[in-house]
């Protein structure tokens, strides 16, 4: 393990997280929130500090670094940026259990939008904005950042980084150089942010608070800023933001062909079909399902399509209490919240690809079995798919279903009901952030113990990063000398 | 498709079917029961009818047979003996309407024990001696006793018929011969039977109760007959199951080896170490999650053994109404529940080898991202496993997943709450039983509506015939000329 590279590159992060730090403590300035603004202070402090540490020690690190080391690299680094990002919760006192600001600020990295506060609306203005943008550099990634708009370079070292930290089974290069792509994405993700931010004014909502609703849909997070999330403001802003959740769990990729003119490779896409479709099907489903619970069919249809893209996007607003909604939509929901967004955005969830690869591979085994001797591909968007992607996705799968019932048994042992530790652990594992029941969208994690907090903490760490990065940390094999 | 041979085929294991059937015949004429007598008459009426129809229609049947022939064989197979096999069940009014009454005895045939009867009691004898031997003779599998028993032939047929009918990743061949292997199981399983039956005797348990019990217990069934399950009988009986249970959910090749004298190969068995240790594992969480609830040591370890060799073999029986134990107890039975017993027992579920399998390719995939380079195999028992098997195994979870989140969905439209719904799927689909709230171990599956019935039955025999010949009899594929 090439240990001087990793420090030298926690340093980098480190420092990137501090310069994300400052306009929060700006913010926190000029509301004039005094212990905020000290608790930014000091966390800068610590993270100048470290920084400092790390570079002086890892001087003249070997530029040698392997597929094993971006994995371990990104899995601590997500630790490392947790850590330090959730000292300005503890230190204002603003949340007082150190286990419980990790666990937010994990939320928050993760774009997952569980929280264990119970007044959201009690928070500063510095906070609640660290607490929104978490969201934002969380969704497409602090290494991704790092990748587009720093110098760092090293051989094979950037394509492990951004294969570990993006999501979806396979990593679609945008341009030749990898340094390109990231920054691409990064344009996109900062252009759709402001015409985010832009719709949300012209519903004459305050800057603060359209600022931070942006962060959360743009990340696909789902912290709130009100209490009731989302369901006191306009029809108008909440369409807006129900458009965007979904903008925003389409893979990138499909952004760069628009602006590349290639709008018949969009059209064609098979995950962008199945994935609107999917919407589109569930809003139905719903609709008809719910039709008696609102006044009218408009308010119905806005209902629901606002909660099942924040639900298929795993972000995690609402407008409404879908856990009073009846059995067979909470179930619709449900099933949303296991596939979750498309491969490449800034969604969670077993992703759409993955779902298409899996009903494809079930296809072929069942017409392998009606033809044994033929030899059958797979195909998406009309190219063959490589055998190993397959089967990584079948792995995927295996080591998804063993995790999710690890952490519904460990959270199980606090008592509360079975749809609620299930809910919570497909929630959290998932990156979506309110569950059904006792964590339904009106509640919050905060009944849970420590224990349970922590492991939902990783739970989110493993779901974000797509379970390796994690899963290689706790392998024995990974820090032995070679 | 060859029709005409799986028409001659369909009518010989009705003609099984129909012997199989005298015995509940005698009985209720025996108890002079004469509604049930004439049920099982009429039924044998049909059944020669249909019988004597299929052996004229399909005279002279090409004697080529595929794989695909086989899957759709079996699937076709266990839905017609269903279809007659509940007759009796409709025609003594016993079950008033059809759709419980094939319900009901898939239920029996796929070994889950679910039942939609809210008094098993007043069942007459005929009837509840047919349900309950209808768990014995699908826990082995209605067409692994005509390969064993009938001098049915067919090159290639055999074993087709046998790996769509065995539970298991892989078939394991006691003998070269498929023909004295599938009898060798059977005498196994009838031994170990009778001595159930004589063990349950020795505890003073009445003829009837004591054959009924054992015949549920060899196919891991659970069909009570009583009430309240075991409940009310004496410990003695109560751990006398327990065991039995356990030993129904090995698998019976190990039972081979022990006769042929192999026990280091028997003791070394990788998933039987697992299996004794989920087990052991199991019970001692449970011990020490419910010591409280009872009034002694001796008591908890009793109940808690026998709940757990009810569950992770899939039968069903209970002894206490474990759907008031705490969430985390609750929760480690359903982790059990998704497991099941070992390959090539009469259990269901997943499967302990799948388990296995599964965890291993975990296991290597984290090993390859740290040496890509390294070519790993996947050894079981010190054998390299194929890794056809493997692709196989991890597509049968895909598949897995996607049937039990299918039943889920379209079960919740009859409004019952997600942990009822998510049980009942897991619970029939895995051929387990009971399940947990509204259908836990005191309660029944007559809640849910005639579509909902329909479904869950369709998913038993899903379930028992590991999915794809089920699956496949849905693909218009296998439907098509060549």
């Amino acid at each position: 393990m090439n240990y001087k590279m990793m420090g030298r590159f926690i340093a980098q992060i480190l420092s990137i997280e501090g310069v994300f730090m400052i306009p929060a403590l700006i913010i926190s300035l000029c509301y004039g929130e005094s212990e905020a603004a000290a608790a930014f202070g000091w966390t800068l402090l610590a993270i100048a500090a470290i920084t400092a540490a790390l570079f002086l020690i890892c001087r003249g690190a070997p530029s040698a670094f392997y597929a094993r080391e971006g994995l371990v690299c990104v899995g601590v680094c997500w630790i490392v940026l947790s850590l330090l990002g959730s000292l300005p919760f503890y230190i204002s006192r603003e949340i007082p259990k150190y286990v419980d600001a990790f666990f937010e600020i994990v939320s928050g990295f993760t774009t997952t939008g569980a929280s264990i506060l119970t007044d959201v609306e009690a928070l500063s203005h510095g906070i609640m904005y660290w607490r929104s943008f978490s969201h934002w550099v969380g969704g497409m990634g602090v290494l991704v950042f790092l990748l587009a708009f720093t110098g760092e370079k090293g051989k094979g070292f950037t394509m492990h980084l951004l294969r570990a930290e993006s999501p979806g089974p396979d990593v679609g290069k945008l341009v030749p150089k990898m340094r390109t792509t990231a920054m691409i994405l990064y344009i996109i993700y900062i252009v759709m942010t402001v015409l985010n931010v832009i719709f949300l004014l012209l519903g004459d909502m305050p800057v603060f608070e359209a600022v931070c609703t942006a962060l959360g849909t743009a990340g696909t997070g789902g912290f709130g800023i009100k209490n009731d999330s989302l369901a006191s403001y306009s029809p108008y802003i909440q369409n807006v933001t129900a458009v965007f959740m979904s903008l925003f769990g389409i893979n990138f990729s499909c952004y760069y062909l628009l602006l590349m003119r290639q709008f018949k490779s969009v059209f064609k896409d098979e995950e962008l079909r199945l994935y609107i479709g999917m919407i589109l099907t569930a809003i139905l489903l719903i609709v008809l399902n719910v039709r008696n619970l609102y006044g009218s069919l408009g308010e119905t249809i806005r209902h629901a399509a606002f909660q099942v893209s924040s639900i298929i996007t795993t972000t995690g607003y609402s407008t409404t209490d879908f856990d009073l909604w009846p059995t067979f939509s909470r179930t619709v929901l449900m099933c949303l919240m296991v596939v979750g967004g498309c491969a490449g955005s800034t969604a969670g969830g077993l992703k759409v690809a993955r779902l298409l690869l899996l009903l494809k591979g079930l296809k072929r085994n069942v017409s392998q079995m009606l033809n044994p001797r033929k030899v059958q591909v797979i195909r998406n968007n009309n190219s063959v798919v490589d055998e190993k992607i397959l089967t990584n996705t079948n792995a995927y799968l295996a080591a998804y279903v063993v995790i999710l019932f690890a952490i519904f048994l460990i959270i199980s042992l606090d008592g509360f009901s079975i749809g609620t530790n299930f809910s919570a652990a497909l929630c959290t594992f998932n990156n979506i952030g309110p569950g059904m029941e006792a964590v339904g969208p009106m509640c919050n994690f905060s009944i849970y113990s420590d224990l349970s907090t922590f492991v939902l903490s990783i739970g989110m760490l493993a779901g974000r990063l797509e379970i390796f990065p994690i899963l290689i940390l706790f392998a024995p094999k990974t820090w032995k000398r070679v």
